[in-house]
C-alpha cells in the first residue's frame, strides 16, 4: 500500500532538492499539506516564476532576471579598476557584507572539477577573457574557496590572466583552509580581503 | 547588496519547508538555477498540483486527491473488525510494510496538543465517534506515537471509546519510548503490534 499518486508525486518532486531524501521529502510534503499550504502554492509560483526568468548577468555571471545585475549598473562600480573573482553568488554577498571592496565581481558558478567534466568553459572564461581585454583592470582577485579545487582554479585563471598585463592577487589565508567561502564570518573574510597578496606563479 | 527580487522571493519561499533555514533555502536555489531547471519546475507544477487538489480521506482522514483511499476503499478491508488509531499517513505505510495488519486505519494528523492549541476536534474525533457508532469494530488498536503526547493521546481516545463495547489495545512498547514511529524499523514494529496488550485504564 502507497500514498495516493498525487501524494507520491508531490514527495518524489521535493527529492530533487539538495540534500533532500525519501525521508525529508515525506516530511516537507506531509508539512505544507498539513500545516501551509498557501506557502506551499507561493514556493510553486516563486519556483515557476525563477526557474523560467532567472538567467545570468551578462556581464559577471550571476544569478538575475535582468540583463545586468545592479552592481554591474552601478555607476561607482563600472570605473572601477578592480575585478573579485569567486565561485558562487552567495561569495558576493558575503563579501559585500564585509564592505572592504567596491569593484566589480566575475562569478564562475563553479570550481574547475576535470572528474566531474567542469572546464574552463563551463566556467564563462572566456567571457572572463573579452572582459580582461575589453576593460582597463588595475587588479584582479582571485577570491575563489581556499579549497584543492578552488586554488587549482584561481592558478589556472591567474595564469590565463597573466598576458593582460594587471595585478593578480589571492585572497590571504585567514580563511581556514579546506572551508567554504560562504561559511566564513565577515571578520575574517576583512581580514582575508585586506591581506590578500600578489599572485606567486 | 543582495541577490535580485526574483532570487531572493525564490530563497525566500523555501523557508516554508521544516528545517529549511536561510542558508539551506539558499542553496536549494542555487542548487536547482545552475543544475536542475527542469526538476524544478517539475516541483513547481506538483507543488501546485498537490496544494489545490489533495484533501483527505472522508473515512480515515490520510491524504488523497480522491474521496476515499485505496485502503478504505478495499472489499477486504471494509469487512475488517479492527481499527487501527496512527498520527501521520506516513505510520499506516510503516505498518502496511510490516504484513501484520490488514484492517482499516484512523489517522489524527497529529496528537493533542493543549499548548500549541491542538483538541479533540483538530484530530477528527468527531468523525471516528461516528464511525465507532456506525461500523462494528470488535478491536480498536492505539498506535500513537510513544513519546508524552502520543500516549496522553492514545489515554485521551481510550475514554472516548470505552463507551462502544470495543476491545482497547495498545501497540506494545517495543518501540522504544520518546520516538517517533514513522522511524522504528519494520522488525521492532511487527513486535510491537503482535505484542499489543488490553488497554489498561
Ligand atoms: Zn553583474
Ligand atoms: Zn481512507
Amino acid at each position: 500500500m502507497k500514498f495516493s499518486p498525487l501524494v507520491q508525486e508531490l514527495i518524489h518532486s521535493f527529492k530533487c532538492l539538495p540534500g533532500v531524501g525519501a525521508k525529508s521529502a515525506q516530511r516537507m510534503a506531509f508539512h505544507l499539506l498539513e500545516r501551509n499550504r498557501i506557502g506551499g502554492k507561493k514556493l510553486a509560483e516563486s519556483l515557476a516564476l525563477a526557474m523560467d526568468n532567472i538567467g545570468h548577468c551578462q556581464q559577471c555571471r550571476t544569478f538575475t532576471e535582468a540583463d545586468f545585475c545592479d552592481i554591474c549598473l552601478s555607476p561607482k562600480r563600472k570605473i572601477s579598476e578592480q575585478l573579485c573573482i569567486v565561485e558562487t553568488p552567495a561569495d558576493v554577498i558575503a563579501i559585500e557584507q564585509t564592505g572592504e571592496f567596491q569593484g566589480l565581481y566575475f562569478i564562475l558558478m563553479g570550481h574547475l572539477s576535470p572528474l566531474d567534466g567542469i572546464g574552463p568553459d563551463d566556467l564563462g572564461l572566456d567571457i572572463l577573457e573579452s572582459q580582461l581585454a575589453k576593460n582597463q583592470f588595475k587588479e584582479v582577485i582571485l577570491a575563489t574557496n581556499p579549497t584543492v579545487e578552488g586554488e587549482a582554479t584561481a592558478h589556472y585563471i591567474a595564469e590565463l590572466t597573466k598576458k593582460y598585463q594587471v595585478n593578480i592577487s589571492r585572497i590571504a589565508h585567514g580563511v581556514p583552509v579546506g572551508g567554504e567561502l560562504e561559511y566564513v564570518d565577515g571578520n575574517t573574510l576583512s581580514h582575508a580581503l585586506s591581506g590578500r597578496k600578489n599572485y606567486h606563479f
